[in-house]
């Protein structure tokens, strides 16, 4: 089966709506997504950057609250912006890194993201992080402990360190097994497309 | 019948996108065209670049080389990055304001397009905009030289300064009679959509 990554930052308003669609999108193909939590502070202030494009072109970042609303109505979603924007995403993409090991991350993020975009709750706090891991069957006070250990802080590091060697400089961004490279929710389709045409016939014959 | 404001640089390689097919599918939903060229220098100067965001950001810019190639392969058409990029548009976009009198704006603008975009000809040369003139049936020398009086300028000069205060902040824009925004060359159905389901229903019925 081809595989897409899906490259994502827990306060990205984009990738919100991405993550809400991605497994039926992708499961309609037959290709199966790796979710790769990441940070794009990093990576925004290697452009300079000291906070989100939104935030420093205003034009941008009221037009984006208007596109995404927009976007959510015609899917029936829920989107706030938050009172803080963007919010620090780093303890939630943490317990992420940690959900791969047993596979609950796909639904953690979804519940951060509803958490965040459709209740206006704020990420970066530990009662927020707890509902979510929570609602999603894992137990808060482990994972709460677990998220500030030094192993799980260094494959996050680890993690953005790979996505900026991969070029990657926004998010969504998802990359196919052959190195395409596709960013934006409104690119969602065209990569699963190309991931699903294009993506490893030797091991989904295997 | 509705309108669609299209508000495009002729620099601008996501415009291209949109200016080749904008017609064909406004037509099939029953919407008008209102072709807007203006001029983004001001407008990037404006939020401190001094030259277009994909040569300040260079991952961007090699990821929207990649983008419209593969956009471009989908729709047939050729698409080639010309040595220059950004290439001076001033002159093209004024003698695109001169032809909004008698209507060949749009076939003129397309034609520009293609010396660039598919050619490789640098837009900013007088040679390249005759040929782009003389192509769609109109006198290359009358224009040019109508082209550098101050009405002209003038008009230029208000049309972009109308898209600043319109808040538009990168191209293509497609503005709705309802005063909807919408950016990108992906965001075109969107906006045709909105435009046609919202537009002007007194006036299709006159």
């Amino acid at each position: 089966m081809a595989t897409l990554e899906f490259w994502y930052d827990f306060a990205s308003t984009y990738s919100y709506l991405s993550a809400m669609r991605i497994e039926d999108f992708a499961k309609d193909r037959g290709v199966e997504v790796a979710w790769k939590p990441f940070l794009l502070g990093p990576i925004f202030q290697g452009q300079g950057w000291t906070t989100s494009p939104f935030n420093l072109f205003p034009k941008r970042g009221n037009y984006m609250v208007r596109d995404i609303e927009r976007i959510a109505a015609y899917r029936g979603m829920t989107f706030r912006l938050a009172p803080v924007f963007p919010q620090n995403s780093v303890n939630a993409a943490r317990l992420a890194m940690i959900g791969a090991e047993k596979g609950w991350t796909p639904a953690f993020t979804r519940e951060v993201y509803l958490l965040q975009f459709r209740d206006g709750a704020d990420i970066s706090e530990t009662d927020t992080l707890a509902k979510a891991l929570a609602a999603v069957g894992q137990d808060p006070e482990t994972l709460l402990a677990r998220m500030r250990e030094q192993p799980v802080k260094d494959a996050l590091r680890a993690q953005t360190e790979k996505a900026m060697f991969l070029n990657i400089f926004g998010a969504p961004t998802f990359i196919t097994e052959d190195g395409e490279m596709f960013w934006g929710d409104d690119r969602l389709e065209q990569a699963l497309g190309w991931a699903a045409a294009r993506g490893a016939p030797a091991a989904s014959s295997a």
